[in-house]
């Protein structure tokens, strides 16, 4: 129920074309959301052209493709992440346009139509060794999707400053710096002493023994020495691109 | 707002007293529970006589002076947990009504009127050792604050299985029982195979090294081989009360 | 040794029949169960119908046919948990009558004759996200099978509160609700906070990263905020509908 | 060694006031940050007024007294977090001007002359419970520290939704949102599902049993079905505050 | 009910001084132990002289002098692990005869008359470094009060293996080695390669860092790959020493 | 170099037939274990029959057949663990005297001559469940290769106690027991509450969830209130194996 | 930039060739290491001739074989470490001259040109079971290739001290002893007791239950009681081959 | 018993000055390592004025007075670690020449006559914040005392890396690096990355929340993407110092 629908059953109680109880009834079971955060509602228009984004580990490939043509009918345009290859080829059967990014996972149907930049703000993703850049892939491909402009940064690993050093003017173009690391997860504190932007963290699994698949890079960038670095779930680029797009749209 | 008193609002929209877009501003802003969940306010009434709780760890005194205030002035009682000595003294030297139950470890402030018991089920509460009985001792304490009839039996721990044998009949009296054990945490799944009706297992902090302050107890619990048993956090006996309440009240 | 067995034996012993060393020798070596407990051999009575339950992973396919094969001589039905569709395929052959339900990955090969409800409570399983379904339809499937009405409430997670809200009739009806969660596992505290009934909780595996398969959710709920609120093992669909039952039938 | 120093050094060069083998050496020798990243300097002049932060926990009282008088030398003022009362005390008798904010355990020395504020846009703090409030509290005032206009909403946990949701004027008002909670760690994923802008979860280390010091709320919050929130460490209120302010300030 | 009175009831029954359903009513209630487990009792008789062992810490004095009280009264004498020196003067103010170790904190009141050993075989009790002696010292007291001859091997760290390698003759003499040590743990493996009797591995929570308060210690016994090494739990020699007798006294 | 050996060196130095210090780099050199722990070779003439046991599981197939060749020309006996199928197989074309024991996963080449019995000791192994066995067979196997008699009890998990109380015999006649169990591993409390015996607790990785692979089981054996009770490693029916034998031969 | 260049950059600023802002702009955008650390560039020529290892695991074989390709194109040369069959076979087919060590899992393709040793000291790699080998000859192939002369000793587990104690030439001979060891972990602690030289512990993931993937080791490695044992990441072979190299080529 | 005692006993039997049977029984009894390390004893000789070192914490005052009193009557001197004030004091008065170093918290009696440094190489402690000091000074004091020459280099954590870069010299003189670093441990990854010399790193407990008592710390250095920088113990600022003593003392 939006505002003016709200707005319009009260009329009717007004006008004596409903009774107050049955109003009552009515308001008693309508969602939430619909009544009292109509703004949500509105800016949802303001967002208009994001892809909702489809988790597709865990599912079933008739899972995925139902709700892929549900979004497609609303929308004309879906985005979903960790999508395999055989996942991929039957949604491309069924969505010719559907761009399938190999390295980072995501099935994207963009929009028919071109829509203008969401902003004119730049989203930088740093990331520190090859085996990141599926990840770091995925941060840049969905805010790519979601309407930013997105710059790359890659294989700048904290054994080897140098090269991170030398990225200076792409460093100072971003509004926002998702960094993606694993093993150590020592890059953030780098980057986030270099830079004033927001910095958003995101460990991968990559490394092996006593990395705990990411669990040593989450606790070194949960205890950064540089202050206001924040971090996402291991190897979760689609939430630092999330992250980043709240910082940027606003 | 109340069921009743969003009706009013609406009779007043009705009755033109009240303009639609203005009663729309109201509605908008107004706590979203006492709108659409008027039916919470209703099994209120019917829980009627319940203390609200207050988990005393980690406030002030003064915090918890001044919360106890409040929920005296509106029901005439209040029920605390976690109370230390210092505190007890404290709230007893305001409330001189006020009741310490020192090995539970809480405060409570009965209501001045006698009230009928919520229900006629019994609530057991079964401990496995000494160390354990400050635990036990809160959810039977919390239970009996709930207007339940609580039983308690002591010290019946596995390696002696005998003594809890012998208290067939309490065992067959009670609705629901909580178990309240630390160590290894075997006795719920040796009381989930010998009675029919719910078993709650508190896990506790009772043990030493790899007992990894009640870890141990906790894992055993939610392991246990015996269907259908389920689990509070550590030394939660406060929260077995509350969930064996939910199912004597219903 | 039923309760009349033992009557039995001690008559022959008062008529001189068997010598008292003889009878002593007798109950020694007799199960326990069967002498001090003919009470739970009551309640299996009247439990009667109820199907035991087989954990079918980590037994070999002969191990649950030749199980499944005793159940059935003994009571015309059995139920069976985390079926394969082989292990499925191989027990609707030797077992025609059989229901393989894929998503629960139960088989079920339900009495001959229908029997009536254990009661008229109902049991509501509500369900985060779409890959907790499998655990949420284990515990559905259990409960029917249990002889007990569920309903399903699916795909109400907490970032849309709204969808949650307004199912406010079918949260009224429940006897006992079963919430299904994986990733930070904060349904059953939304939940617990809206109704007065038991809220039992099972935290999924599903997740990635610090979901460290399904700890985060599980710890989560057992720091629910909501008081009363159990819990049982990750994915434990299966000992939600046990404990659910517990609380229906007594 | 600014940019300037560094355009003198090379005029000097130029001018044959020094040799170039001499310059080389003094560059070698330089701080690197004095040389290749000016930018971060002039970027220092833009955030003029914000002071320095000392983390006061783990440091003797000598240290924090000594480390304070340099900051105060250089800019007049000093911020610093995890003050108990005596060093509190301490500092008090050394700098009058002193604020010590017992809540936050913040010990701020404000500038003597009033600065304006770094940017229009709010930050909201929202914290689930009583207990959580010193965390809170401290991120709240190291943001006005920094300049930031802060305001704060209180006691909105998870299990009593409608006081969060009766709060959407101050919601729609923020820029970013920090959310601070223990136990399960639910809140953020709700305001998070709610809000369109940054949300930054602080988990606490309010709890016990299998809270773990926080890990419970940290895990919950990492993974979060709320897209785009993320994560300080545990108790960490000044992160938060200083994440939010390389939000709201570029 | 021992053996005796549940042939005496049967014998009633015989004679027709008690009827069979007043027989199996006193049956059904009766204590499980007492009735199928006479022969628990006769092996109590045959370790007569054993005091109990009482788990002072997480008691109040009260509770411990109170179980003290009854132990004395039934067999004369007890023992306590865990006693601070508190405690232990309480004791000795009440039991004069008592005898406190400090160093094991064991408090022992011996029998009156002296007993002859439980058996000739003799328990090696090796530990690794002087901080491992209170623990080791626990499980030789134990050990002795349960009336075994006790040997004592200390300071054998496997950093200076030279030291156990000389003891060959208290090794050799030994019916079963209790191995104390913590750190890394090692020193079971070692023990475990020399002799052939059993080998009882006691981690203590010696260590800082990462030997997380044992647990390293722990697990390294765990994974001995010495074939045949048993292990309890972090700083349990009481355990060991009870572990040990079960394997002497049979 | 046996004791034998080193008597003889000595004779040379004695009759002049070696120099001294020629004697001395001999002795410098030469293995410890022949020099100074002569008493292992004795004990291991009394262990004679017994054959090595090799742990297949990580080892090529190449391996474990040199491995096992080795051990056949020395002693006309093998005994290896954790051996698949293939594995299997592969022995049995080289040895066909070889037996496989598919549940325990064990392969045995024994030796041509039968031997006499190590001991008139039983060792009795229990599990809990149907998953259990393959761990307790691999006990009972090696235990029987090792020259002992040994005896199953089977299927009785503590949420069933009667089948276990039922087993009395059995566990009376046992020297030593060792006791199998996954989930909350509680069985061996309450074995140990029972037997006045040796008990060695095995913990299996059998369960799901927050059994992590066993670790729930480890930790409620290593905390088990029975005291005297011993732990293996997880699934290490091997080393219960070895450990009740070191019990039972000296 | 190289020192040589940065000198003449200053001569052309000294000569006017180039202004100073020119300059300035130049040396802001600079890497970092060309600048500051020439003697990086330095010692990289005393190192001539060691190859840069490819860590293979989790990168594609496309990305392998490019990376190879421009390692061989710079420096004649590569080493890559954890190559399975598939991967080396391409590099073979591409590389004839590459080496393939299948069980240290390593692919290496040595400099055309004999080169004299880096050093003529001893590394030593002691490994403590047969499943220890891979990561063990990992360390000797990377010191190899690395210029040095190793030795090897295996198979030494604790439990059969006499073998390693037989090794003392090899073990007097080394300048740095690199110990690899599963299960437990103890081998460092005797080796790091035995001799005066760096000891550098790899714990391996080779175990079972409790030795959680290596955990086990890595905690007793850490909590070693010889002083002065250092420790790299589970199963790192690589890592410990670098160590020693950095003790040996100084 | 030394290499010459040794040699002296077998003179003896060469002589018929005692039996071969005689010389046997001795030479089964003693200490291994006197008789086949007589090389150790002789490594003693060269490693000559270097402290034993006593960890005083977890061992009671008297306890290290008489430990302290043996290693002072054996060589005039003692080093001792993790010690109070009230130790510091009471050995003061014992040892007036006694050096405690409140910051390291050692207490060091030096040997009455100087000696010459073991070593012209420099040991270089960097340590990453003002909370890391005293591990820092612990590794510096020991090495020190060991007769090594120290240099420190402090405050140079990686959030701002030109103080670190601007040390080059101090980086470029040093022999071995040791790293004190805590919350992320991010550092050793850095100075790895630009010294050829070996790093040795230590965590620190310094952190709060998620640093886990220096758990990332830990886990963070032992993932270092640096090749060839190795891992003590958490704040084992000893250890390091020994681990650098092997290596410069070769």
């Amino acid at each position: 129920m939006t505002a003016e629908q709200l707005e319009a059953l009260l009329a009717d109680v007004a006008a004596g074309r409903i009774a107050p109880v049955a109003a009552l009834e009515k308001l008693r079971h309508l969602p939430f959301e619909d009544l009292a955060f109509a703004r949500i509602d509105h800016h949802r228009e303001l967002r208009q052209g994001q892809p909702e984004v489809v988790f597709c580990e865990g599912k079933t490939p008739e899972q995925v493709v139902a709700i892929c043509e549900r979004l497609e009918a609303a929308s004309g345009s879906f985005l979903g992440t960790r999508a395999n290859e055989g996942l991929a080829a039957r949604l491309k059967s069924r969505f010719p346009g559907m761009v399938w990014n190999q390295l980072a996972r995501t099935v994207h149907l963009p929009a028919a139509e071109s829509r203008k930049p969401v902003s004119t703000e730049r989203i930088l993703v740093v990331s520190a060794g090859t085996s990141d850049l599926p990840v770091a892939e995925e941060a840049a491909v969905v805010a790519e999707a979601y309407g930013h402009t997105v710059e790359r940064l890659v294989d700048v690993g904290v054994a080897g400053l140098h090269r991170l050093l030398a990225a200076g003017d792409q460093l100072r173009r971003a509004r926002v710096v998702i960094v993606v690391a694993g093993m150590e997860g020592a890059l953030p504190s780098v980057v986030g002493g270099i830079v004033a932007v927001p910095v958003i963290a995101v460990p991968t699994s990559v490394g092996y023994g006593a990395s705990f698949g990411g669990l040593a890079a989450l606790l070194g960038m949960l205890n950064s020495c540089a202050a206001g670095v924040t971090v996402v779930n291991i190897d979760n680029g689609f939430g630092a691109a999330a992250a980043a797009s709240r910082i940027c749209r606003a």
